[in-house]
């Protein structure tokens, strides 16, 4: 856990507080040498993860199989050693939401340099790309927003397992949609936006889900200055849409919204 | 949404009654013949999702180079056609959560057939491995363990943004972990069983997030009879459960649970 600045808006007051925000961290796992995936986690019990994925996956079945276990934390590698020395097929590692190239190429070119080193390269290169919008909004423009935005997802709330995400220009909600997974939300805004031809700048994203590193990038690879969520960012996130010029407000509940990075975007 | 047979219960009673359940599909999208991904989502608004996926990942700029999409949507295929026929970085499809074996491989050798002939191909490969154990639990004691889990995860809740995952005997909390991600925290809870030599047979697996299919699958493999939840489980997660004769358990807050499938171990 991290604890970071965070500016506290309501609809009376603004201030600054202290916020604790979870951690989020790359793991690469590796099966006898070879790379299998890479994990975006929380970083303990590592070691535990590292087996527990290839149990889930089918390539581990008991205790018996296992020789070595070698975890790098700083470096976010673990290298687990079998008996057998099975070959992972290569169909299981294949298919599947692929990981965000900017965060992923490093570390699949390079696994000898720091994970942190590979983090900050990887922005190095995006902050090429950082939000230019100047625009500001009104944050009972926010407010508003968000209240629009749970009550038209209420509709599919009967089923409880559904996550939510919009575009909104701060007066009304451009595009809703929702899906079983808050990337795919993501996606199916910016998917829509792109078919009707409606551009993603100086608009709100808004999401029902949490906003980790990834998502952050979904945003700002359409330009999108402002992402709102009701739930929490992590520790990740935040730095990256510090380092991208880009809004990031978490807890949007009701009344309330704890913004974490360029706040000067609502007044 | 699908409207299934649940057994609501409460320390007082035990009735049927219909729940409204999500639906939980596979999209396989294809770029250029190429196929790029299967992912698990809602069966709605597929073209956008497709779109929205490539744009997120970066082989879509605008909509300029798109030239055709065509949904296959009882087959559960996209194909997005652009005008340049780019193909796809080989490293861009390779990382990240691979798809679970048995959902994903008929997919992947064969994409003629249709999606429903898939999925029950895949259950009928399962079948073989249905869950054998007869033990039953007391209701009582489910509710008890739900409350140690919901209560012992507080710890971590300061930061609102963590999934839990714990493996209880009905008594104690054997193995509680957390993760951001929700498969996470079921991976290292099944990895810190096979490293401590804890039999997961006849004990419940006890999940933060939602019961969807793949988490089913994690479960079955592990021979687990009873996977409880606080969250919503999709229609293919319930679907697998009563053919797999495991239990699953939705919506356990407080005093109270829906039982989606095989109700006969709570008694």
């Amino acid at each position: 856990m991290e604890n970071l600045d965070v500016i506290r808006i309501t609809p009376e007051s603004r201030h600054k507080m202290g916020d604790q925000v979870v951690d989020e961290r790359p793991l690469t796992v590796y099966l006898n040498d070879k790379e299998i995936v890479t994990l975006l986690c929380s970083p303990m019990d590592e070691r535990q993860l590292a087996v527990g994925f290839l149990v889930s996956e089918g390539f581990l079945g008991d205790k018996g199989e296992l020789k070595d276990i070698i975890l790098d934390r700083d470096k976010g590698l673990v290298w687990v050693q079998t008996k057998g020395r099975k070959t992972p097929r290569k169909e299981s590692v294949f298919n599947r939401r692929p990981p965000n190239k900017e965060l992923s190429f490093k570390r699949l070119i390079g696994s000898g340099c720091g994970k942190a080193a590979m983090f900050y390269n990887a922005i190095d290169k995006l902050k090429r790309k950082t939000i230019v919008s100047k625009k500001r909004f009104l944050r009972e423009d926010l407010f508003s927003a968000m209240d629009k935005f749970q009550r038209s997802s209420e509709l599919f709330k009967s089923t409880g397992g559904v996550h939510s995400a919009a575009l909104s220009d701060g007066k009304d909600l451009l595009v809703i949609k929702e899906d079983i997974g808050r990337h795919n939300a993501v996606d199916k805004v910016f998917g829509q936006c792109l078919l009707d031809d409606v551009s993603t700048k100086d608009k709100i994203l808004l999401s029902s889900g949490r906003l980790s590193s990834e998502i952050v990038l979904k945003v700002q690879k359409r330009e999108v200055p402002i992402a709102v969520s009701r739930s929490a960012p992590t520790d990740q996130a935040v730095k990256l849409a510090r380092d991208l010029n880009m809004t990031l407000v978490g807890f949007a509940r009701g009344k309330r919204m704890n913004v974490y990075s360029n706040d000067w975007r609502i007044v």
